[in-house]
């Protein structure tokens, strides 16, 4: 299956209608819901959140720090979806993202791995077509690689 | 002459094409120029830029600093323009930016008045329509808006 920015753009943007970002209840828990999908899952990288590492689901689902990181991470995954189509848009907005991630000291490898936790809380909570999935895997490609090739320009460890 | 969300989108969209952001020399002008516009003709605003405050345009052309800062304007600018037809992404960026300037205390007139400085630039420097100039006040706007409503609801200075 081969797809254009423009088909993977709209696959992406598609997926999200269901988990919009807002100020409603329903759109803070979309965000709050991928941590609690997130730190269940994968709690070996609790520890890149600071105060949490040994948060459960539950202590995700009171905190009003998960509802704010929630709403950024899923504001940058309707973004990313959405300028898809604008390749150098999108590719500044990468390199802004990894700007903005220097202080924690990034796994570079994480930067893939991001797209398998994000596309499994989609799956996990609602429905995700596979030409849906197979979309945010390919944009997650394109957003790795730019983030390595910037991630290198910027004498930072990057995946080679 | 009233315009559709797309219609907005599209004319921002396209006043950008000739101002894209990017990595080489001319990407980063494009931003840079910004600044290099800004500080001549609203030289009373340098003063939010700590240590900068009495930059000339030709301290900003020679200023890694406003190399920086002028490809996230730029790309902040390219962000709203793509995603205005989406508009609870378009509000949930506009919350989202509100957020990241809390610590520089601006007057909350100043969102408004942005969009005349960044329509004066990008006349400055190249072909601006009237419609898209048009558009550009109308996104404003609506972008003002916003940050007025989540200036109220974060108990911080707003414009009646």
């Amino acid at each position: 299956m081969s797809m254009t920015r423009e088909e993977i753009r709209n696959l992406c943007v598609k997926s999200l209608e269901e988990k919009m970002v807002g100020t409603e209840a329903q759109n803070i828990d979309n965000g709050n819901g991928f941590y609690r999908y997130f730190f269940t899952n994968f709690p070996d990288l609790r520890v890149y959140f600071k105060g949490a590492e040994k948060y459960t689901a539950d202590d995700v689902k009171k905190s009003e720090r998960f509802d704010k990181q929630g709403q950024r991470i899923l504001l940058a995954c309707h973004l990313i979806a959405n300028v898809f189509n604008n390749e150098e848009v999108f590719k500044a907005y990468v390199r802004e993202t990894i700007n903005r991630h220097r202080i924690y000291k990034m796994d570079p490898a994480l930067w893939m791995a991001f797209f398998t936790v994000f596309t499994g809380y989609l799956e996990s909570t609602g429905s995700l077509t596979d030409e849906q999935k197979a979309a945010w895997m390919a944009l997650g490609k394109e957003f790795n690689a730019e983030c390595q090739v910037h991630l290198k320009n910027s004498n930072l460890p990057y995946v080679h």
